[in-house]
């Protein structure tokens, strides 16, 4: 299923499910079943596995036969982040595709060897922002506004002390993050001011169920900047895969649903090119991850 | 006002004050006049300073005159972290006192120079315990487990882009908090791993609100592990002051009511002792700032 967080023309905050170019009100497909769904996706994941079956079902059964007020066109709804505020800081996995530690040695401070452990950073959720939201360029902290594309995975279930083997089965979804960062805000080897800023982490536009992604670790991923293509890869090129992230980070940090993992950035950034290239204000930077979809967002100055 | 969160008897977690040996049920304590009063310290603080001027005015015109319910003595309840799930990442700040600038760089990685600009990392809110939690020893990530005493700030008011003049405007109060750190769980630098891990931030045991603290860059500041005596300062010997921390963090991130900074510790912290010094199982930290109180924690092997 791809479920979505959007606000319809009431301006009430929803989750939906797409199917086809229509939007499913899940909390409303509940009603008309006489059954509660939670509203929000936060809720949702942890109402799963049980509530994203039943509602799976529901929507297999049902034909086009929508009960009144489930179904609205995609078009008429804004689509927000598909969790607005995350629980707890994301965390990002740095230098984890291998051209990419390459470009990094060359233009960062970072070391050439490939990293022996994940290199886990966090980004505070107030960094969220949705498809089509804006990007701050604040041209008195930064000049090196960067992009980094990138799948992020979202945790379904409590996670401590997971071994890889059984860390698949933590996993709830998947979507498509911009992990963007501001190169000269980095402070004595710390990036969370780097990657913390508001809007800096880009999110969605929806949450692939994982039961629809056959292999996360074969997916094409892409990223242009004002149409002109900088980045392009496979997730198959990851270092450290999805389920030692999972068994690496839960060793010492319970995760917990909803949690997100953006697991890293190929080669590409504006950091590694030669000229080195930077957003700017007025800049659109479009991102995307096989079988999940398209983020594009604008640049602005504040 | 000293105010804490605590589980009465019943097993529920409620809001109080502290007066004397005595726990003010605070939303009791509005039930009483007919007013309602947030029962958690995040939904008080939200509603701060008008929930806060109001509840000190009930306790001082009350006397000892409490009406049935309300007061209960401290002794007969658990006192849980003030905040026991912060709505995003503590902001802890690296490097903040001088004389521990210099053992961090004789003993750690880090550079011997003054920072120029807060060393910012962060810690999830799943590193949060309370008063008498016990620190977990995991011997199988970490024989470095580390002390830290700290003065942590609690934010009152959304903080964004903030000048350091109005900065202390959003502070709510104080509360006492221990940076647990894996010393060898740093890795390429970022220490979210080493700081981040479960149980590694012992606060509490309440949050002194900012009007009873005359000036939170004199207090003094103390650990002992066992008994013995190994950190011993002031506040007054922060390098980055707290309006500065404020101004540094708000300038891209935004900061939230019941945000939480710890800004840092003085020297004396076991990487930094000849021969270096570790916590192990069995072994007791307590900590303390003046006029706030004290943090006592088992550590215990998992």
């Amino acid at each position: 299923m791809k479920l979505i967080t959007y606000r319809n023309r009431q301006l009430d905050t929803r989750l939906g499910a797409i199917v086809g170019n229509l939007v499913i009100d899940l909390a409303k497909l509940g009603e008309a079943h006489g059954l509660a769904i939670p509203g929000s996706m936060l809720a949702f994941i942890d109402a799963s596995p049980a509530a994203l079956k039943q509602c799976t079902a529901w929507i297999a059964e049902i034909g086009d036969a929508w009960p009144v007020g489930v179904a609205t066109p995609l078009a008429n709804v804004k689509v927000l982040a598909p969790i607005p505020r995350p629980r707890k800081n994301i965390f990002g996995i740095g230098l984890n595709y291998v051209e990419h530690v390459a470009e990094s040695s060359r233009s960062l401070d970072t070391s050439a060897d490939l990293p022996k452990q994940p290199v886990v950073f966090s980004k505070p959720p107030t960094t969220v922002i949705g498809d089509g939201d804006a990007i701050q360029h604040n041209s008195r902290l930064t000049n090196q506004l960067d992009w980094e594309a990138e799948l992020a995975v979202v945790i379904g279930t409590t996670a401590t002390r997971i071994d890889e083997k059984d860390a698949m089965s933590h996993v709830f979804g998947y979507c498509v993050l911009n992990d963007i960062s501001a190169r000269d805000c980095r402070r004595a080897g710390q990036w969370i001011f780097s990657k913390g800023q508001d809007t800096y982490a880009p999110m969605g536009p929806c949450i692939v169920t994982a039961d629809e992604i056959a292999d996360p670790h074969n997916l094409d991923i892409w990223l242009t900047v004002n149409g002109v293509e900088k980045q392009r890869s496979n997730t198959r090129y990851m270092l450290f895969k999805i389920p030692a992230l999972i068994a690496d980070i839960s060793a010492g940090i319970t995760l917990e649903p909803g949690d997100i993992i953006a697991t890293g950035t190929p080669s590409g950034v504006g950091a590694g090119r030669t000229p080195q290239e930077w957003l700017k204000p007025g800049d659109v930077v479009e991102l995307g991850v096989e079988g999940i979809g398209t983020l594009r967002n604008p640049v602005v100055a504040i």
